[in-house]
């Protein structure tokens, strides 16, 4: 697995220890990205005298990364995925692939894809789909900041920036536009559809039309950045969580008193006051900003490393509000997540390496929907929460049922999963 | 890369397809971990049509993550790691190694560093090292979840709460007890150190010995939930953010005028501007939550993949304010990042993966400090700050001096990186 | 100002004690309001064994507040009212009525009338001007609930939507609908016009329109409440903060160097910092919502009560970010205060009430405006922004100049004001 | 109820409309406070051309006011008093006075306190009795600031802190410091007891006086401000949700079943339902702050008009969470409200007012409290959340019922209190 320095490289490696060569420009001098990758390696060990013995190195194409998904690479880490499932969710199967070094979490949300299938599956609506991007510009007043705020909210103008803001792409369509003012400080979040990518480029290129069309008519508008922070990236927000951002999707399942016995080893009853206790009261009690779910962060970021999306998003992707209710006269349990903004795209980014794109092929969601632009990023978006919604009902359960000891002893020898199973 | 199936596996398959034999017996039921997973993989290949071609099988020990990282394993996703820096932090230079696929991210943070070494390095203070767990009790009234908050959090029960707590463990010591009501539920916000791991299963377990003790005194506490979402794990709360989680570490450099043009090719001055307007007021317009900052999240994160921390956690342990103003007569730049709940750990969960340990290996930091048990995870956290410190610096300047458009052209084909660049 | 027992009184106010006439049947059974409350004053008195000697009962109009303002009245307590100003706001002057009992206030907002009427006035905007309700209506499942949600939302809806809400008032014009959801909860917030009145019941009662229309296509919606804290309504929420409520206005000014020396005693740069790390940083390391100011609070609550508006409100109304920065080389202050939730009428509740309609009329918005419905109630909130920016200005000197302990000695005997002038 | 000018008024009167004697003056140039006043008045008429007629002038003691309450006083305004209850609490009958304009509000806090006595009273407990106030100083760097925090959060260094702190009152008592960093600027909250004082002033000339003492172990120590507003005053924060300001008191009843029905008309269940959906619920999905309740504020901003609080603090004074949950196998109802932060005392500012004093009076409650220092203010927290309660309990009952169209036709005519009541 290690990378042997080969006759010729010496040379190469001596000018990038001495700092004569820069390490960044070890792939355009050499022309050979997997070469400079293997020269990096060496360099490092020599100038850090530790090295990364033990990261693999084969097995990757270097060329694929370059200038797309990763700088000055050394080689990878591996994160294994284990498959849940199958999640019966709108009617069909998925093997859900989720890339975890958690004890407990594959083994957690199969068993609520158990409980879920066996009271004859999860429903989901999509009810949103916008990417968003908000720059900030500075005007010479406050009230000339609201001129250009009434300006662009206007639906007389909505066409004209809607037609500037297309240039770019093919598929990235604005939808609207609502602005915050700050003084003399105008936030502009325009949000648009993005087809089958997660869309932040998308929207970044279209709200740069914008930007310039907008310069001629508002010469006195400073562009201060091309994001603002009200988009939000990254970040916990309310305006996500208010507005939503990337998909909002709500799933739910009723799942049958005799399920909930036979799978989750607890009552209705038990879980609804559980989920009102700790999911809604103890988030509101802890100051919570769309945090009312168990561990919605656990399932989404496993999915989002498995299927090359951002894990950085899901700061915000795993906003989540998780609603237990007791429905047919107490006998049933009806289980429900509402999340506004899953971030998640089938192409672009991660999702083009080889490992995580089988895992969206695994879903049937690789790549572009050649037929219906933008379907396959809102189904693996509706896996996302359908994955969720097993899980939470998982965790839920072992919780209600005092199970974590238990489920500690059986899974996990280094009791890890106590911790995390309580999340 | 793929796994065949080799004679004498198909009759097992062929159980596993059927559903006589559940997927997750298989470990237990051959006693091999690699050939269980090798015929998992074949089964789901028959089950879902579609199979996991692209995901690599060999060079992982399945042995290793069976019950400690990943159940139902069928495989790993490659993460490509890249190298910033050196940072250097402290006194000291490190290496950062970062699992991403967001391109120009590695870049961008290698940027900073070299700001920041060119100005004499940063310097961090961790500020507080404390792990919490917050289960949920309800008792018969309120006035009697009072009585017990008192009990609690009585300064002369601390040391018997302390000793109890601490039997399960040799390195988690109870550093406090915070109490919130609601109505007659109570939220009992344990707090300990941990040594050298994130310290989740360690709390968890002192706070199971202490809840049994005090079932003694207080027969009529019903423990509704091991966790109350009072603790919090992976939800973005304000409780975090104000008492902290983990590690707070605060990270400061002074970057000399000429650094910041000839390094960031910008002005002090725009850079004090834009982190008000946009990491300040934008943030304060967007209501955010301890997301003062401009992209700590992706930094957090690829720190977190590569060195095996538990990425789901980045919700809080990207919590952070990135403050910048003129000083030395508006000449130089002072920049500091406040991170209150910086989550890490070098033993345990991913951190036992040989690529995850190699990556520790790389910042020196691997396994249990033997001479001041602790002190991996500490300084663990403190380059975390440091990275995020490089990030906040790089992207800034970026944004700043409107370099978006020309580093996109340059790093990413895709264009991806505007995107994600302004973050 | 006590109100004596007359003849022929007695036996009632027995009753009254006894509990054979329950106190709140007074007025409607001795059809004399003023009787009424002097009667169950001397009742109060009896029962209580204390009675409120002290508090005034002649000169208020106890026929007028019957079921409009207050019930069951026994007197009324006297809040002082000192004038402010003049408010040099949009080219016209204004003495801004406060009342309150807080030392230093009125004299704090005066000051900062002067500073900003020697620098030529301060400027307002009216951006937005929506008073909202949200109702909480259950569906069978999520899956209705977004069907209503598509129903309500629809474009070609709004239309039926807003004439059916319309029906109950002249003025009440439906401006939006958006929904959110959780599980199968849907929160519709509505969002109207709603002319020189405050508006909760102009829309309040549109609502209850447009969810009987509802029920006809949606039998199975079930109305869970008129509000389902979405609206939202005397609490801190993101919602307010993010869409706003009743009025948005930002208002500025640009203070003169001179003067910033001469009235305030300090200087531009001390001012621009103090508000950097008090008004933004700090409040965002408290975790505020919406509360990026000194004490707009302050200055709210004391034109509410003064003007007869509801000052339960001033929980979202006196949400604020406000902004500085130098300007014109440094040499001159920009200033500016945006607050989205300025809820106010010039007609319906206490406005009504001889002494709260007189500050009305000084600042010449008692009433509605005849020529353009709306407009007394917009201006209304402008001034109290434009009060806001003198109160934020001359706290903030007070606080750079470090001259709270001066002004403490002078005004305020009882040092309250040091406390309160730090807000 | 107007003032006229007498003679030899003339005079004085014309210099303040000349502005030759600038109005703020009056007092101390005249040396007779209603003279002052009076003439003000009418110089006030002259300048704004409308004057105030219709604000009372007689019957108030100016003398009282000057310094202490307002300045530049006309008059004062009438807020009508009702009086609800008898509040059963804690073993005690109390009768509240409420000042409001807002219709059927004492009327449902009436209803409240007629259900709550109907079945036995309600329990108070008072978790926390500390005022605060966070001042903001600024360090050459973070490494200083780490320090500065240590030194003062040193639990060795407490007693000195105290001494010190303790030597400008004989009741404010230094209960703990905790502090925030951003940066290199250091947040200090300091905790303080203060008997029957609200206490903002006490705890602020305590901060004087340890920073004064800081200074000479950290003469690099600047001081920004006397708040920082991590205080947090009349800002909506986190940090008093999670930490508590003043009082924090929880209160709770168990209402029996059939009160539910004869008294609120309604049933446990729906009671219990309504809460989850609206107050955790759809203040979750809102992003509240601490606003988990119906309308907390307007039983807050009532009682603190009456007694003479500060009604600009009911911003964190009103944070609530209230719980409804099915008791006895459902039959009956426990509810509570959970109030950390209610700021109010019974001497000092507005509680000095003849009317005001006289409802502490009514309340028994009026000015310190001889034998046990504090235990006015204390007292007077536990009836304010007393009154929530009972406030909660009707209005979730009239929604619940669906009375509201019902009890706005009987109390009110022009129908606002439907608005108000679905708060």
């Amino acid at each position: 697995m290690h990378a042997g320095v080969e006759g010729g490289d010496e040379e190469i490696v001596a000018a990038v220890v001495s700092g004569a060569l820069p390490s960044h420009h070890l792939e355009s001098r050499l022309g050979d990205c997997r070469r400079a990758a293997r020269l990096r390696r060496e360099a490092l060990r020599r100038v850090s005298g530790r090295g990364v013995e033990g990261l693999p190195f084969d097995g990757m194409d270097y060329q694929a990364i370059l200038g797309q998904c990763c700088e000055m690479p050394v080689g990878y880490v591996q994160v294994p995925v284990g498959v849940a499932g199958p999640l019966l969710l709108d009617g069909r199967q998925y093997h859900v692939p989720m890339a975890t070094t958690e004890g407990c979490l594959v083994a957690s949300v199969n068993r609520g894809c158990r409980a879920i299938a066996a009271s004859g599956g999860a429903v989901s609506v999509l009810l949103r789909d916008a990417m968003s991007r908000a720059p900030v510009v500075k005007l010479p007043s406050a009230k000339r900041a609201a001129e250009l705020k009434s300006f662009v909210e206007a639906a007389a103008n909505f066409e004209t920036l809607a037609s500037v803001f297309k240039r770019s792409s093919r598929f990235g369509r604005l939808q609207g536009i609502h602005c915050a003012l700050a003084g003399r400080n105008l936030y502009i979040r325009f949000t648009c559809s993005t087809g089958d990518a997660m869309g932040m480029n998308m929207v970044s290129k279209g709200v740069e039309n914008v930007l310039g069309y907008l310069q001629n008519d508002f010469p006195d508008m400073d562009l201060i950045s091309l994001s603002g922070n009200y988009c939000s990236d990254k970040k916990p927000t309310a305006v996500n969580w208010i507005e939503g951002r990337g998909k909002s999707v709500v799933c739910e399942a009723t799942i049958k008193g005799g399920v909930v016995q036979s799978v989750l080893k607890t009552t209705v009853q038990k879980l609804v006051e559980l989920n009102i206790i700790k999911n809604l009261t103890g988030s509101a009690v802890a100051g919570a900003l769309g945090g009312f779910n168990a561990h919605a962060s656990n399932i989404v970021t496993a999915l989002f490393i498995a299927t090359g999306q951002d894990p950085a998003q899901n700061v915000e992707s795993s906003q989540c509000i998780t609603m237990l209710e007791a429905v047919n006269d107490g006998d049933d349990l009806h289980i429900s997540v509402t999340m506004p903004s899953i971030e998640v795209g089938t192409i672009g980014g991660g999702t083009c390496l080889a490992s995580q794109a089988s895992c969206l092929n695994l879903l049937g969601v690789r790549g572009p929907n050649g037929d219906s632009p933008g379907a396959n990023a809102k189904l693996l978006a509706t896996i996302v929460a359908g994955s969720v919604l097993a899980g939470e009902l998982s965790l839920l359960g072992a919780l209600a049922a005092g199970q974590l000891v238990n489920s500690h002893l059986k899974y996990n020898r280094s009791n890890k999963d106590v911790a995390s199973a309580a999340s």
